[in-house]
């Protein structure tokens, strides 16, 4: 069984036909572009245009750990599609009778025409896609402290809908991302979505300013990642201080589990809290982001604000999903 | 984020597009003539007609507790409509994170044209109702003690049925339970279905006989709210002295662990079975219906019995709620 | 409610119709090649001519026990067909409130068009099928000890494909079997798959090897039924010896749980691996078959080999079960 060989998915739709999605450093910039223009297309077609693109196929949607927000978007964005999905859980697998994951995933080929894949372990998706016919697609749908990449997509893709002009089609990243600040705040050290995020913008003209506590900042090789590229990178004392020039807000949770004990996390806590009266102080057109689900760190005040883009978000996952299932389909 | 301002669910269709189904005190009695005859259209509709009513459609059917019929019944109803399902079961959802349900339902709202929610909390279904998007509507499959309007409905149209003319489309409630005699037999005091429908049946020229061991009396409340209707009300000693006038009986479970001690059950359990030994006193044509499961309530030997209502009433609810997610979509 | 009487299954297609398929004893030698060819037939339809065919039928997929494979190439298969799927497991089942299999069975008969079941007791099959009403079919996808036909339906067919001329539509199973060799090796004590596959094969002209530990010999009945047949039956000391006239080669696992102790064990499993070097004894056309999923039965390094049939085998298995969806409804 050969090796996951990486596709790099370029401007050219061609190349992404069959083609896995397990990093984002297979994304080229005119990839990017291509990806979230496809998502602004699909948004606009009407229901039975959609469903007609890819009616019939069948998505084998495999959680070896519980992510309904996740799992659920892949479902929806395939059904909108016009295809149909197979869930398959870690619980109720054959991964209980000590089967491997390259004979689970070759199987569940054998039904499937395209399979996304949540699993535990860092490197899952790449092995995986290894072990799959050659051109039947897989998207990794986290690995792990491995890579998120179609969060990452859907991220990239609410921060150039909030930066663009109202009322036209989004922008390509290089044109909204131009000159504008984007602060990261929260638990940078452990996240996923921000690592990948951070990555991804490097590559553009856009500030970052990280704020997190100390014991949670952001990892040496992110950062060193962001100073390889064309972005700009600071740190801020506090969310209060790097909000004042916040074009966008990206907000993660800071778990209290994370800290050495109850006093050092109570310390902090705070003072990451977004609320109505601190959003105050920040840009009119301010956009504030967040992963979700998200338990205090957004107070529930902020959301009737123009300014929360957090559900928007989510509905733009669901997009960027049927954009990327659309293209390896 | 507002409120649930409940829908008032008239005989005018265009009141139920997009409003949510939260509590039977939302139908108004040409409401619940409406979703009837509803039902009973969409069970002349051959398949293909139906599946080109909602075709596309997506259901989040959103079940925090377990309960296979209902859950099931949704599936097909949406399925028979030409929707499709995306199931998100509590042990998977990201409630488990701390996530408000507010926030879940919001959630779903971004992916879902409809939402079916069960919950083990009275008053889950308004609380939800009120976080999705304008228009976009929520049916309450269950709320802990507090409703299950679906099988309120569902009951409400098997009585219909049974009690109408055979080989003619259902009566309206009021022309067929006109002068009926409907008997509601088991614990009265713990069951939501039997609360719901004795409130329904309330506004209709029926006479309701409670026949309940007085430990599992049907509760002051209800009682009150049938009393301030058209119906009458009584309670018989025994469901042998009720069997004899019934023109329907609705029968529900006894369950052990409802008494104080295991010689309290003993002593009625017996007077509460229906066979076709005991069903050899009542009318050749009273129809015996049941919310199923059961369990040993009523006896395998009656189900050959064409008065055996039980199975037909779970096939109406197919149609019920088809019936309902057609005119909320 | 009356017991179920097996339908035979023949090669008029007009006996298939609303039976169900609860035992490999209902099979005639023309059902079974009318099954073979129809599932030929599938594979050759294109996505939207196989979607047609059954557009619109709900599949009730009830198990009882988890099982990913099996679960999935039923929902594969109605999918392709055009239906749709409603997912029912044991956990969330109302098993858990006491109700019988007749009843569940019964009421999933309300919301369906074909049932397949799960279930860990024997006779739990014909069971259910017993309950539901004339004209719906079920179809066994494993009772315990008993049957699991449809495996041994997907077994004959990759043996006939296996057996037959490439490129060609598969013989009929008395043509390619004629004059064959046929292995099985592994626990044939226990294998439910093993017992149905040789009773199957006992009608042919094929003979057939049996390769088991001692502890793990094929039980007294099954041999005694393939005497009864034209079939001829042999054991081999070990599976080199009986490797080098085999022109198929069915595969099982020896779990070291069936031993008496660890040493035991040791003391054989070796001698029932097969991997790359073993293979070099066997034909340049030995098909390795195994109803999957494995362990370390069958090495990796053979996966490569064009002999290896058991990834063909689960897709086999699709077209299969298509074929049987495609005959009952």
């Amino acid at each position: 069984m050969a090796a996951f060989a990486p596709a790099t998915l370029s401007g050219d739709a061609a190349a992404w036909r069959g083609a896995s999605l397990c990093s984002v450093t297979q994304f080229t910039e005119a990839g990017l572009d291509l990806v979230l223009r496809r998502a602004e297309e699909l948004r606009l077609l009407d229901r039975g245009a959609a469903r007609a693109r890819h009616a019939g196929a069948v998505l084998a949607n495999v959680f070896y750990e519980p992510s309904t927000r996740t799992s659920c978007s892949f479902q929806a964005a395939m059904l909108r599609l016009g295809g149909s999905v197979i869930c398959v859980a870690e619980s109720t697998s054959s991964a209980k009778k000590g089967e491997t994951l390259e004979d689970t995933a070759r199987s569940l080929g054998c039904y499937a025409d395209v399979v996304v894949l949540r699993h535990p372990e860092a490197g899952a998706a790449a092995r995986a896609a290894g072990a799959l016919p050659p051109g039947l697609p897989l998207l990794n749908a986290g690995d792990g402290v491995g890579e998120h990449p179609t969060q990452a997509v859907l991220d990239l893709y609410t921060l150039c809908r909030e930066l663009s002009p109202a009322g036209a089609p989004a922008l390509p990243p290089r044109a909204c991302l131009k000159g504008k600040t984007v602060v990261l705040v929260g638990d940078l050290k452990h996240g996923r979505t921000v690592h990948s995020l951070a990555k991804m913008l490097a590559a553009f003209d856009v500030a970052l300013v990280f704020v997190a506590p100390p014991e949670l900042a952001m990892p040496a090789g992110v950062a060193a990642a962001v100073d390889a590229g064309t972005a700009t990178r600071a740190e801020a004392p506090s969310l209060a201080a790097a909000l004042v020039d916040a074009d966008a807000l990206y907000v993660t949770r800071v778990q209290k589990e994370r800290f050495p004990d109850a006093a050092a996390y109570e310390a902090v806590r705070g003072s990451y809290v977004v609320d109505a009266q601190l959003m105050k102080t920040a840009k009119p057109s301010c956009a504030v982001l967040h992963p979700l689900p998200r338990v205090d760190e957004i107070s529930a005040d902020f959301d009737s604000d123009p300014r929360a883009a957090y559900f928007r978000q989510m509905r733009n996952g669901l997009f960027a999903r049927m954009a990327l299932l659309d293209l390896v389909l």
